[in-house]
Order: C-alpha cells, then sequence, then structure tokens
C-alpha cells in the first residue's frame, strides 16, 4: 500500500491494513508516495516527474513539503530496526499527525519514535544518515510513478490489480476491516471492468 | 442515470440500465449532464456554472460543442413521444455514436430516430421547437449541477447516494448487469463510507 503522512485518507488505509495484518495475516507492504510531488506544477505528468521531493532540501518550500520530506525520512530510519517498527512508527506518526493533529514536526517524529518502542540512539543514528534514507525515498518515489499512483491510500494486489481506495470510516475491528478489504476485491476483479466508482462531492 | 452522448462509459452505462429495466423491472430514469459545461474554463465550480450549454447557439463552439448540444436537445424531442421512445431513441444514437462511430450530426439523429420507431413527423414539429427543447435540458443540467455530477455515467440512488461508474465491459445479458449494480449497491452502502475506488491509468 502506497500512502503519504500528510494525507487523512491514508491514515485510514494504514488502519485498515495493520488490523487485517495483526488479525488476518495478511501482508501488507509499507510503500511511500508523496501527494505534493505528483501534484506538483512542474510534474504535468505525474509518471515521469522532474520535481522529486527526495530531492529537495530540508528547509526548501513550505510547511507541507518540509512535514512530508521529514516523515517519510524518519520513516525510512524506522524501517532499518525491521518491519515490525517500521508498522508501528508508521503507526504512531499517522495517529499523532491525524488523530491528535499533531505538525510533522521534529518532536512529533522524536514522540512517535518512543511510541513505536524504536531503540533511540540508533534511530537517531540512522536519522543522520540522510543519503541512504533519501536513496531508500527516491526508490519508493519511482515505483510509485511507475505505476501512476495517483492519490493514496492505493493498494496494489500480487495480481497487478491496483486502486486507490478512500474511506471515511475508521476501521479497526477484524470483521469490518475484512468486509470493506473483500470488497474492494470485488470491484477490482469484477467481470465488468470496473474502472472508478466515486461520489460527486 | 446522468449521462453524456460524447462519453462511451455512458453509454455501457445505459446499455446496463436498459438490461435492467427490461429484464429485472428496475426503474431508471434518463437525465442529461454535459462534460463540456462541467470541464468548461468559465465553469471553475461545476456545481455553479456560469457557462452552460444550453444557452449556446446550434453552430456555436467547436464540432463537440455542437453534437453535443444537438444530441440532447433530439433527445429531449425523442422523451416528448414517451418513456420507452426516449429509451429507443438514446440507445440508437449511443450505437450510433459509440458502436458504428458515426458522427452525431443531422443525419445520425434521423437515423437514430427512425431506428427506434419515432413518429417522424412529430419528432420534427418537436425538435423545431427549439426554444421548449432548451427549457428541458436546462432543467437537466440545473439538476446535476446542484448534485455536483462530474462524470457519466453516474448514478443516483433514491436514497440519495450517488456515484460515478466507470467499467469498461459491455454488458448486455441480465446476470451481469445484476451482479454489477449488486457490487456497485454495496460499495455505495458499505458501513466504512467509502467514498472513491479508482485504479491508476
Amino acid at each position: 500500500m502506497y500512502f503519504d503522512f500528510l494525507c487523512p485518507f491514508a491514515w485510514r488505509g494504514v488502519e485498515l491494513a495493520d488490523v487485517l495484518r495483526r488479525e488476518r495475516g495478511l501482508p501488507f507492504r509499507l510503500r511511500h508516495y508523496s501527494l505534493l510531488q505528483g501534484n506538483h506544477p512542474e510534474n504535468p505528468d505525474r509518471k515521469a516527474p522532474t520535481w522529486w521531493l527526495h530531492e529537495q532540501p530540508a528547509e526548501g518550500g513550505n510547511a507541507a513539503q518540509q512535514a512530508s520530506l521529514r516523515a517519510f525520512l524518519a520513516a525510512q530510519a524506522a524501517a532499518r530496526q525491521g518491519e515490525g517498527a517500521a508498522w508501528a512508527f508508521t503507526l504512531a506518526l499517522f495517529r499523532a499527525k491525524h488523530e491528535r493533529q499533531s505538525e510533522l514536526d521534529e518532536q512529533t517524529v522524536r514522540v512517535a519514535a518512543r511510541e513505536a518502542g524504536l531503540d533511540l540512539t540508533r534511530f537517531e543514528d540512522d536519522l543522520a544518515d540522510d543519503r541512504t534514507l533519501r536513496e531508500a525515498l527516491a526508490a519508493e518515489l519511482r515505483d510509485a510513478a511507475a505505476l501512476g499512483v495517483f492519490g493514496t491510500p492505493t493498494f496494489v494486489l500480487p495480481d497487478g490489480n491496483a486502486a486507490y481506495l478512500r474511506f471515511s470510516g475508521l476501521i479497526r475491528e477484524a470483521q469490518a476491516a475484512q468486509a470493506l478489504w473483500n470488497l474492494y476485491g470485488e470491484v477490482l476483479h469484477s467481470g465488468a471492468g470496473i474502472e472508478t466508482i466515486k461520489r460527486p462531492r
């Protein structure tokens, strides 16, 4: 699943995936996609970006851009402590941002690392290894661009089917999570060739 | 269901609705929405248009605009011969445009009227009543704008749930039509509050 920490619907998607992962044993992989990059005016074709988030200076652009880059790099640092650490940190940071309305600043990143039970000394060391973190982020952003990801959360199934899934509910219960996941799969695998279902707003 | 004769996905939607109407007794109402109007640069807010298709001269704008206005007004004229006539004409015109790749010109409109079994003398008389047809079209376009329709086909259920449904299959068989319709309903009524499912392209 591709997500961006800025996106409240990606938060719901990560919560959904976490329930299904923990309680139903479904494997999900955390992948990074940048909405700012995808919607950037210098990237009229989001499948062939010229403006890349991982190439931007830490203090460049507006507050959202700085927050987004900081969050992604911190998540890359957390992932170096293993998959469980990546999930715990990602969830903690999403909840800080979208449940408690915290800014994605350095303080929030450190609080999330502590909540996630990371080895904090190692986390700081990894955070300092900026070049490697940016290379790891670049690989994510390149994969997302190649797929044409345009919003988050976007789930890519092992069979290649993929779609953006936007839902307003906050689902932390296994049965409801499974029902939504099954319905999403039915839509993607329908013989009708469903491409879009989208409510007017 | 809101549709635009220009749209190949609206054609699939009308075929779907026609199967469900004829073979399953589901009631659908044919409604007009203009993609050119919704996407017009003078209408940055498609819920509050300033540029309306029904106010444009028959020979105004580009070929697509002329074809779209001509098709809608002809369908309004056909509808004056009853609901069955409206369905027969709408299907005939969609098939001419999207199955046989005809232009939506005056010739195609007349052929569709004949195929639909319309009273052709009355059809010509009704077509000449331009002002009344435009008023009827205006009412459709106003309703669509108020709902925030942005693409076709968009189905609005009696309970108020509504969504654009884009699918690539051409469905003319009752069981497949019912399966798609049921799945669409499940998505709209899911407790998860699904707002969008959209594949990257």
